[in-house]
């Protein structure tokens, strides 16, 4: 009995039901959840609150044959990781699923993954919307922070050290391996969990505010996010190409991939979903303290210098200019 | 230099800056809008917090041609509406936008038409994502209410009245208008604006605040939306049909419809975008003043009576079964 209806029922109402079912009880800052117009939350009393927004859509930022769990885990990850690279605590999260059919056995699975990665980082999934079409994911995630203490892009002075607190380019390794049709060798089995079930780096991101002075998720690659700091920043960012961690190289030449080409992964890979971030060189000791609280490596990658962009460099001192991955099947290299 | 890449870039931040552009200066407790990894925002003091998320998919929410402008107002038109049907005052929008192609004109008309309702409702744009795919509009909308305070739709009581203070199914007729090539004649001018730039209720809603027993947006069918209030609620409502206005039976007779199809429209045409309510019969005069107030007709349809669902009572008293909608062809009538 609609026409031109913008909400697909009751469908809908039943799909979320099965989404929120597994999702109970999780958080006492939330007054009213699903199942009325909108959502009615608490937030945190002074505090600033922090949004972000984003999609994937099958076949451009997934393969469509994922496992759903994977897709319902990454599609909150991707959310709580721009959440940790605010310094933000994340409290609750929205959704947007469209669905092509009503495959009940596909939403319970992604619902799985979703809830596992909400229960872990308590988030309490609140509010949303299903709708018949082509499947793409929309997760809207918020949180809090103190009063003008989110990590900002744009914080970064000359004389500052940049670092990273963990591997990149191993997410971009398992896709090469799973391209490749060996997702079931054990070798790939790491990097394959950090391309299905990337682990936002929230404890990380809590313990950088007061301290890093910018701070931004990496996951369209290393260099090329840390571009944005640069420029936001008003400086140029020189990284050490030998400080910089990348997978094994052992692991890239079983996949058929030259050194370079599994350096190249650590530099551009992208869906590494690890932050980037800026200190002052006197804070450095501090800074240590709590990243090893976390029980996370600290790699210092390089330094903020005057000028624009991020350069990489050898060392011997010249210019090393990573490769454009040959291997995006899911995206494109045309500067989209 | 992506692969597997979540973001799609630099276009998506050139696209959202263009959206932005815009909307700058709309408000104060935005401490730091789009172009980091998220939105920082200042809560209301005391307030709780309304959050709520709608999608459109093009070529079932909306017709693929439709104009870009009406796309963009729509899209944070429906979510607007649900805020208003909670009763909250609206803040903050986040919007993800999945476009097939960089159609650069088409995403400012669609900005513009965004930017207009946003700036009318002040609403500041916050972040968003905008990815590569099939054409799909999420939006997530943010407002405060008074503690407690949110309306919700389980709290109609039996001997309250029912009542809405518009007129429902216009914008049904307006589609059919339109799906009948008559987009131009003036005489259904008011009725497809009531499609392409429904104005959600809000100043409504927040008159409703703490005299509505029970509210909901009006967006699949009065009837429809309405069994939502009474299942919620654990009550039915007897709806009056001579007291439920209808677009003019001359303007239906026009497209070829009779009378009982127009009544038809109005009973679950969908699209209006209207607050539905309850109230306390004792407190209608109080109401009714509030409603004037905002120079908006009060329409009086039925009442909230023991047992469960929604009926539709004639005036000699029999029950009146509105018909399944024809004209569907932008969602379907199968339940979903």
């Amino acid at each position: 009995m609609s026409l031109g209806a913008v909400n697909d029922m009751p469908d809908e109402f039943e799909l979320i039901r099965r989404l929120a079912a597994t999702q109970r009880g999780v958080r006492e800052d939330v007054v009213l959840g699903i199942g009325d117009d909108g959502a009615v939350l608490l937030p945190v009393r002074g505090a600033q609150l922090v949004a972000v927004c984003d999609t994937l859509v099958a076949g451009r930022h997934f393969p469509e044959d994922t496992d759903a769990f994977a897709v319902g885990w990454k599609a909150l990850a991707v959310n709580l990781s721009d959440l940790a690279a605010m310094g933000a605590v994340p409290q609750w999260a929205l959704l947007a699923l469209t669905l092509p059919e009503r495959d009940v056995a596909w939403v319970e699975r992604f619902g799985t993954g979703f809830a596992a990665l909400a229960k872990m980082s308590e988030v309490a999934l609140v509010g949303g919307d299903t709708t018949r079409g082509p499947l793409a994911i929309t997760v809207t995630a918020l949180g809090a922070v103190a009063p003008d203490m989110a990590l900002r892009r744009d914080g970064a002075q000359v004389g500052d050290r940049v670092c990273i607190a963990g591997m990149p380019g191993e997410a971009a390794l398992g896709l090469v391996a799973v391209q490749a049709g060996r997702r079931d060798e054990p070798a790939f089995a790491h990097c394959i969990a950090r391309l299905d079930r990337p682990e936002p780096q929230l404890a990380l991101g809590q313990a950088l505010v007061g301290v890093a002075s910018a701070c931004i998720d990496v996951s369209d690659g290393l260099v090329a996010d840390l571009g944005h700091v640069a420029a936001a920043s008003g400086v140029g960012l020189r990284l050490e190409l030998d400080a910089i961690p990348h997978p094994p190289f052992e692991l890239g030449a079983a996949l058929g991939l030259k050194a370079r080409a599994v350096t190249d992964l650590a530099l551009g890979g992208g869906d590494d979903y690890l932050l980037a971030f800026t200190v002052d060189a006197a804070r450095l000791a501090e800074l240590r303290e709590r990243v090893a609280a976390l029980g996370l490596p600290l790699h210092e990658i390089g330094g903020v210098v005057p000028g624009a962009g991020v350069s990489v460099i050898t060392r011997e001192g010249g210019d090393y200019a990573p490769a454009r991955a040959g291997f995006n099947h899911f995206g494109n290299d045309d500067g989209e």
